[in-house]
């Protein structure tokens, strides 16, 4: 038996899985399409399940369709958890969610060749509807595990393609008998690539990340008045395009004013009736605000609703507002973080403290136990498109960084 | 014989046809849906023509489709001509282009019934595709007729819906035999709805139209990166919408700076990928810059031009433009626009000088002839809408003004 500071995982494995499991929902422009419960999710699920099996891990399905797969350790008691999601968006990449759920298996392999018993059980969660494209909200699975969401109310959600989340688990054959929450880990680790540019332009550090951004989403509706483009004299415009282009460029602002971790972006704006030579009746636009501080991310919020009171004056314009989601920032736990950075550190790898600007299945572990994250680099930043990237040097190093935190974790 | 100055309209009359024209196509919503050369359009021609030949006018169809009823004078010579069109859009009021053409042959009836001879012939013209929704571009027959756009290029247009204009012209019977341009007018003048709010603010008088702005239409695309929009921080964003967003803003200034005349107005903007949580790689919009004076229109050309320029620089941003339309301002006929000017005051009813801001059949048959309008109030300055409305009082008073000043133009 090796002593397990000295354990490396086999990186072209672990790439080997990443490639196998890429192929099933594979599109011609090279993206990943493995929807929520779909048949895909159904084929990405059975094999790795299948891998699970064939790594001696005992797979325990709960009843929200999240899969685990249990180590047992020298002592019985709650398990050091890793673990992510394999489910994509329309057009993914390959290493989203796959590369945490596959580093996982990848460690127990090099655990069990090795012949390393862990005195805490080990477990690789595969977590239900990360993504949230099929099925809203997104980070579903975990948030029934958390506790945050009823399962009942979770099996009732209508896909956007119609049926029920509860009917499509048990198409698939993945509503499971486990009650969601039974497995409360002694702690959580994700292994995940960044799906910013930070890390990878600032020359290939890892994160250790420590907290998550809160998130304000809402949807603006401006009504104005349709009207000819040609006749209608400036002074008596009320033009609901001209309002939702200020709201896009004040948003810009806010951010810039509030300065720090604060983010802020107009992703969909929708006009109506959308002709050249009409004035816009309506326009619909999303915002999407994040701060690390949730006292600055309310101050942003408050901010904007005082500039849409003031525009509606201004321009004539009835402007309403609908929240769509908002999340407290999530602070990991400082505990793990610096197991984390312990474990790089041994291994003579710089990590850098970071933020997390994404949501995560891990902010959701992090209601029931101590969780943080490690972070990859992602080659100019891109996710949620085939072009996602990551040196196969970067994943490895990921990987082994995850396993030694485990290790540390699991004595 | 009546003295023709004592001549008035049958306002009921002209009411009643209008309601009949308007019940070809009539949508749920109270909308005309009269898309050229489509089989409503026929059966629209078809009534307007069958009125014509009632009324005795000799009816002529050009090779694009216009439709000509033609009124003998006391000598021959060219013609004193009105019309306007009866094609609508998608979503079409009852008013525009048909009360030009129903006025036209109300005046005819008038006449006809009163036995009253003009020296000069008249004609009440149809045009072809006014409103540019099937086939491109707008004024489509009018422009034809004045030789601005050869007839084999037209007849060789697609609709939007696939066939060729000339292929729909023989299918619904009106590809005529004609030459077009033939009917050279000895003037022209069209009587239509403002389709515009400033009559009606103004307490109702009619218009006399004088002129007509310049249209400068463009299509921009802001190339930017499509990037996670939590994990990407602002001072790296390259955000087409964000570009798109401040670009609308900058249109509507230009318009106030430049002040008088000009109107500006982005009427379609459209995002990609359009999510809530993705900074836009892609944002296509259109701009539409109107004025009565040429260089004017010219300089907010070169000023949007030379901030897309810059904004392109600040932002990271590549921005092109295709330019769409590019009709120069026209200036109608003084002495035809006098003339308007005394007949509604021998009617004792107040006019004003006023712009088109909207295009019209005749901004084109003013290059081959002395041309002018009329406009009555649009309630509202809706148009392109079921709600387009003028009140009865100004339908008739229109149509009355229209007949004194073609008696007086033919004399």
């Amino acid at each position: 038996m090796s002593h397990p500071e000295a354990l490396r995982i086999n990186g072209g494995r672990l790439l080997d899985r990443l490639d196998r499991l890429a192929r099933i929902g594979r599109c011609e422009d090279g993206s990943c399409r493995r929807l929520a419960l779909t048949d895909e999710d159904r084929a990405g699920r059975d094999l790795v399940a299948g891998w699970m099996r064939e790594l001696g891990l005992e797979v325990q399905v709960d009843r929200i369709g999240n899969i685990f797969g249990l180590r047992p350790g020298l002592e019985p008691g709650p398990p050091v958890m890793t673990g992510s999601h394999i489910d994509t968006v329309a057009t993914g990449g390959k290493y989203d969610g796959n590369y945490g759920v596959l580093a996982g298996l990848e460690l127990v392999q090099t655990l069990n060749e090795a012949g390393v018993a862990t005195r805490r059980p080990l477990a690789v969660a595969v977590f239900t509807n990360e993504e949230g494209v099929r099925f809203q909200p997104d980070m579903l699975g975990s948030l029934v595990h958390a506790g945050g969401l009823e399962l009942a109310a979770a099996l009732a959600i209508r896909a956007t393609d119609g049926p029920a989340l509860g009917a499509e688990l048990e198409r698939i054959g993945y509503a499971g008998t486990l009650a969601p929450g039974t497995i409360v880990p002694h702690a959580f680790v994700e292994l995940h690539i960044e799906q910013g540019p930070i890390l990878d332009l600032e020359g290939g550090a890892l994160g250790a990340v420590g907290d998550l951004q809160g998130i304000s989403w809402q949807e603006i509706t401006v009504e104005g008045v349709a009207n000819h483009a040609g006749t209608t004299p400036m002074r008596l415009r009320q033009d609901a395009g001209y309002g939702a282009a200020r709201i896009a460029c004040q948003v810009r602002d806010l951010a810039r004013e509030l300065g720090g971790m604060q983010v802020a972006t107009v992703g969909s704006l929708r006009l109506q009736p959308g002709l050249i030579n009409v004035i816009p009746r309506e326009a619909v636009l999303t915002v999407d605000l994040r701060n690390t501080d949730d006292r600055l991310l309310a101050e942003a919020e408050r901010r904007l609703a005082a500039f849409l009171e003031q525009l509606a004056g201004a321009e004539g314009l009835a402007i309403s507002s609908r929240r769509l989601a908002r999340f407290e920032p999530v602070v990991f736990d400082r505990s793990v973080v610096e197991v984390i950075e312990a474990a790089a550190a041994a291994l003579g790898q710089p990590i850098r403290p970071m933020t997390s600007g994404a949501g995560q299945d891990a902010q959701m572990l992090a209601r029931l136990c101590p969780a943080a994250m490690i972070f990859v680099p992602s080659i100019g930043g891109i996710s949620h498109n085939p072009a996602e990237r990551t040196s196969p040097g970067h994943l490895e190093l990921g990987a082994n960084v995850l396993l030694q935190t485990l290790l540390r974790l699991a004595r």
